[in-house]
């Protein structure tokens, strides 16, 4: 057996386009409830109150929607060089090396097969909280204020793929992903697949493109300290006319206590609660689902709304 | 800069000591809700509902009390060999190798220099839920049973010594943990480290012995999903006359909401909630407390009741 | 403008019939949580641990399912007089006075225009718990323990007739009850009414019979202290594999948190949270919902489950 | 046995002198979280987004702190001339019939013993919400904002009293109110009193003076959804440096979760929820606790911080 890679170690930052710059930037600090670093070139950087680094959201102005680029943060110096020699040595398309965002520095960005950009980073620009925005206590980085939803700290993405299990060999290759858990489909193919590379249950999930898109966006989540802060947010979203698609409500898949809402350039949002969960075991099997018994309890029996399945960002009728 | 160490993956276990090993046995299964897994020997094994190891819990028959010894699981076989390397190259008490408790296969034992035992251990023994105890959803450990406070997993175990400065070093040399938070005493010494070996914000803390006992415990924590599980705990124990030592309050260290009592034997029990908070960076640097800093918040402003500062177990008074 | 009318106290009881008394009898009290006061005579009387009568469900094995009768407590003996003239003097059907069931006193029996049951009382049977029930704080009824969903007290009932106005006329000439919602259809018609008759938002609710049985029940259900004890409880009902039908959710009717199963026979049962809304204005008006109305806010966005309109106890295809 | 009587409705607002007026209205609107209705000659009108009347808060700018006058709501203009021929009746100090206050129609004030005024009104302006302010849903008040601790409406007031047996009858006397628990000392005196005139636990509290002070407030409420929004508001409280004087914690008498802290000028405020709990008993046994009764689950056991029983407002050494 060889030993787990920790050489990532967290999701850093999602990049999402909005056609709607205006209107997604009002969602995502005065509903949402993120807090605005910076805005530069076209780009608002934004973080949750609890998040270290500078940004974990990348909100940029665009033609389309989706999602930009994923960006992760390595363990190390030395782990970046292990990493960056792995996805060199593989087949999959590499960018090479940018000099990085506003928030952090030189990243090594790299593309799946089905078009989603990745970066890996180590060095960091953690926040540095104005006077206004510091802390009662020490140990957050930086003030709670109760603006909008105010979930504690970027969650997870999850990404659309035509083939789940390629893009499962993908993850495991360049990131050293672990899959925590998956769904077998009826038909044989892996119709969904969660993947941790810390103690996080998951950071990103890929569930089956059900359109003809490509580099699709599913979801891109924040996670808050309790279920009743998802609760309150539904109040809040229904209150600022929010498009609800479905939620609150518990996965069966992962546990996960979710909402999902729509941006108002249409990209979809989670907020997302775990509870105690974490995946401590460090030979954890994957828990792979029927069809059947991923029905048995999903949504404590809520059937699932048709758009889940078919909706991403862009929309498929906006490709050219 | 060194890379961080993942040799060791949580947590694995506590042995707690009784001399009311049936009243402590009532109270740790009927009103605290963990459940057992074996009795053998004088010994009890317990774990809460989503531990995935056979015990998380050794409870002991014992002519006094306090705690016997805390197993931590490594990360690998390797991982093993490595650990035990280090710790045989220092100057702490080894005890060398154990055939592994009912829970677990071979153990290396040894000792801090305050005289609590450690083990560590690779091999383990996953639970194995009888058909009545299968849960709904397959990615759970065991049924949730709402029996008592019906904690979700083992969280952490507070020790005390007299000197946390040479404790903090026999953790960073035998198990690689950092330290995420401490407080500074105004005469200089450490009061208090919370340590971690994954991205837990700690699973371990040492505060300072302020009786003249030896090996001490202050307490062993569980978590539950949410704070209102806590709160609603509150009420159970208040049933059943359990002592209710401190909380529901929030400590400004951690940001743990916390309800620590008394189980039958004197030994403190605590439930505790993190919300969403996990240690993902890397290169998180340790958070220091004065004395004055961590007085300003402390749990919300309330002052901590005398008896959190001096009781441990044993009691001092029955040590010979 | 005429005073209120305080005559009625409040809902007292509910009987619910089931074709599976065993199973329904374990269902109510070990998953849903109620605590058995007394067998006798083909019956269980139950009560939430708040409750302070001997009984606000009456359990009664039969050969069907649906709603026995409905009992309301009145606010005293003159009360009960002035009722019982108002009822006299109406054109309802009145089948008078029984000695009342095992926790009440005599009660005078009535009908409404679909074949629903009631009675009004005064005299009553409160609860004397056992010493091994009696709580640790004498405010409360009975001891808190935490068996199952454990809810704190009965709450409402919703009926179902085939016109609700018809129904609203008889609720306010019968009990004085007033209307705080109601739905008016497209076609003009009332889709449902909310009655009161204190400070609760409401404790009665008539919804127009979609099927074509007479004297049905809709649901029954009891309220929890918090949305958490709701949410914890749709995991208890995963694990006993209970059939969830929808929920949690909040309904935009009334403000109410909501998770609605069947019990073994089919009966629908309802845990409820209204959070701090209470009817406080004397002179509230009628908040009356149009269609479109309603559906924007509909728990949140969701779009209702088929078989919430048509569900009813019992079973249209099992009326002879 | 007399009927019980519903002439007074419910607490209508209460009136809070401050010496920091423009500290103490940023901490209500920013920190608190209620709203402003009006700002009108030396005050502001201030409610909760879920109180159905004008203001529920009168904060009024003068040279010391306390409280100004308590308003209740009648239930009819009937019950208006019972209750105010029962008063004139009575030997207590009558000021007579004022115009009302911004908010609310002709008020008939008066005194009870220890200089605290009272007025009785029937007459109100209901809030109407300007477009901004309008719900999602039409059955609440106003739109839920979660600025600051955002509490949905006015719960109850407690005020200071040398003989609470003599307030005691005062509220029997002029607002025909019922005790739903009380405090029997040690020494045969009443040490509180907690009164009620409709379904709510109380609405009105009265405890022993422990100074010299005449006419003083112990401490004003608003009640919470959830209590998890009451541990929220620790954390905003904290954040904005509001005195946090004792709490999250449960009171034994009542059951209410509660949360003290001072606002600027000095008075106690206090956030509440009592979960579901209602007297809904028509002949409620008033509790009576004795002094060993009450410390025994006081807070889950916590010893009550010592100005609990000493702080009012305005403080004793301020009085000429």
């Amino acid at each position: 057996m060889s030993e787990p890679c920790f050489d990532v170690a967290h999701l850093g930052h999602v990049e999402v386009l909005t056609d709607r710059f205006d209107e997604s930037l009002d969602f995502f600090t005065r509903v949402y409830g993120l807090k605005l670093s910076a805005r530069e070139g076209g780009s608002a950087y934004l973080r949750a109150w609890d998040d270290y680094e500078f940004h974990t959201l990348k909100l940029t102005a665009a033609a389309t929607t989706g999602v930009g680029h994923i960006g992760y943060r390595v363990s190390s110096p030395q782990a970046l060089e292990r990493r960056v020699a792995a996805i060199e040595a593989s087949d999959y398309v590499v960018h090479g090396w940018t000099k990085g965002d506003a928030g952090h520095g030189p990243a090594f960005r790299f593309e799946d097969p089905f078009g989603h950009h990745f970066e890996l980073y180590w060095e960091t620009k953690r926040y540095d909280p104005p006077p206004e925005d510091r802390p009662a206590l020490k140990n957050v980085a930086s003030r709670f204020v109760p603006q909008g939803a105010a979930p504690r700290r970027l969650d997870h993405v999850n990404l659309l793929a035509d083939d789940v299990t390629t893009f499962r060999n993908f993850m495991q290759t360049c990131l050293g992903a672990r899959v925590t858990e998956q769904i077998r489909l009826d038909n044989g193919r892996l119709g969904g697949c969660w993947f941790t590379i810390n103690n996080k249950s998951y950071d990103l999930a890929c569930t089956e493109e059900h359109g003809r898109g490509r580099g699709r966006l599913h979801h891109v989540t924040y996670a808050t300290d309790q279920r009743e802060d998802i609760l309150r947010a539904a109040d809040i979203f229904l209150e600022n006319g929010v498009h609800i698609e479905t939620g609150p409500h518990k996965h069966a898949i992962q546990g996960t206590f979710f909402l999902y809402v729509w941006e108002p350039a249409g990209n979809r949002v989670e907020l997302a609660n775990a509870g105690a969960r974490l995946i401590l075991a460090p030979d954890w099997e994957t828990v792979t689902w029927t069809e059947t018994e991923r029905k048995k309890g999903q949504a404590w029996g809520l059937k699932t709304i048709e758009t889940f399945h078919t909706h991403g960002t862009p929309p498929v009728n906006e490709i050219p």
